[in-house]
């Protein structure tokens, strides 16, 4: 629930982590439609899956901004004062359900995209991934506009299943599938799970919380970071990766496309890239 | 009609089901725009008009979203309360029978043109399909307005007639021109005229629903989400499949063009994609 009232402090970090997401997420969308000429055509369907992603969470991120911006009103003078809930308004949490029922699906399909394993096998992956995603935030959504603390665990329990079998898949079936892969993108494939895993385990604590009896204005700010700096690493970052992954499979595929494109992979010293010929 | 209250999770249910239709037919838009390279020139024409559809689509769901926000007020305060028609304000249905006036007989234009027929054949087909869609939009729209069960019924079996004619086309004079599809392109385009078939299909049940008595805030929250769950499968589906098809037959077209390109199709089998050479 939305606190009654918050401190001039507690607003503006709402307000701010709101809009990093906004900013974080549309130009990551533009910088991956920008680069896609710097892969090599069969890898750009992953890009443009995940810019799409990025700019999905950027316009729902709009959204929640704007009602949220809505759904006080303040005393404030000059920077300084309370906010109090405005009447006749509401701040809609259910963007963050319909942004993940379009996200989280194709977040998996941008991974197994980027691989480009043999075709059965990918969409051998696909009917296992996209069915469990799908299933996984539908089940999570009445729980949390339920008011009660049962309603809450049963349906967060059910939506656990999915989840816990995606991981199953993406750790332990995926990882059969990656032999043919260079070494460099086994490690980055490692990083992006570890990162997915990181990041999605949020979305449950941040469920958790009501039951929890974690409740107050403080709890609502920490949660409302929380779920910011989660989907900037769940979809911006994430995409960054998919992006080396790409790049360096590219690299690989075409030693010409690499003398064309090579220069030093940004920041990294485990990966090693051809130099310009 | 428009209910006279709706509760807390009926208006947040209308609300986000609009919400995810403009974010579904933008981003779909935005795809197939940054996918245009990924098929031969000649298939085109038809991922463009895929596109122009889901924008123009995303469009008039905008206006359809400004419109059921300003259509009621609320008592609510921090997210619970209860929506009361406003004053003053109507709720414009009429923007849904605009959108199909446009988007109807250009998803028949876009299954059409990607199927690059011999030219003749391809007129033939629109000169048939062009006027049955329009017709069929045209004479639904007086008894979406009336008043009277009597005229609803009237104007619907007008509107049916050339409906059904369109479905003889597809199913029937279409089916002759498709020997020379490729057997995965076949098989395609038999899915394509089912999510045609069952998605249309939503409409004239929405449009009977006061005839059967169904009325009330249940029902009609029920139509809206109805309504928008086929205007994703009709346009937004619609154009990935009509993607696919490009794709499979560029690939088929151009082997040199699927080296390139070729990478496995997401999440399909019946498709035999050649892989890169």
């Amino acid at each position: 629930m939305i606190p009654d009232s918050l401190t001039q402090a507690q607003f503006d970090t709402v307000y701010n982590s709101l809009s990093l997401v906004i900013a974080s997420q549309l130009f990551t969308a533009i910088f991956l439609i920008l680069a896609l000429p710097r892969v090599l055509p069969r890898y750009r369907q992953a890009m443009v899956i995940a810019a799409v992603v990025c700019g999905i969470a950027a316009y729902h991120y709009f959204r929640i901004f704007d009602s949220f911006k809505g759904a006080f009103v303040t005393d404030a003078v000059g920077g300084r004062g309370t906010y109090t809930q405005a009447e006749g308004v509401s701040f809609n949490e259910g963007y963050r359900y319909v942004d993940w029922l379009l996200t989280v699906p194709l977040l998996l399909v941008e991974l197994i995209a980027v691989l480009a394993l043999a075709r059965r096998v990918q969409a051998s992956l696909l009917r296992k991934l996209i069915p469990a995603a799908t299933l996984m935030i539908v089940l999570g959504y009445p729980g949390e506009i339920s008011s009660t603390d049962g309603a809450r665990v049963l349906w967060g329990v059910l939506s656990t299943i999915p989840f816990l079998f995606i991981l199953y898949v993406l750790f332990v079936e995926l990882t059969r599938s990656l032999d043919r892969q260079p070494v460099a993108v086994r490690a980055l494939i490692s990083r992006l799970r570890i990162l997915l895993l990181a990041s999605w385990l949020v979305y449950p604590l941040a469920y958790a919380l009501p039951v929890l009896g974690i409740s107050g204005a403080d709890a609502w700010v920490l949660k409302q970071g929380g779920y910011s700096l989660a989907d900037i690493a769940a979809k911006a970052v994430y995409a960054l990766i998919i992006y080396r992954i790409a790049r360096l499979k590219s690299y690989e595929d075409d030693p010409a496309f690499a003398a064309v494109e090579g220069e030093p992979t940004e920041g990294s010293t485990t990966v090693s890239t051809p130099t310009a010929g």
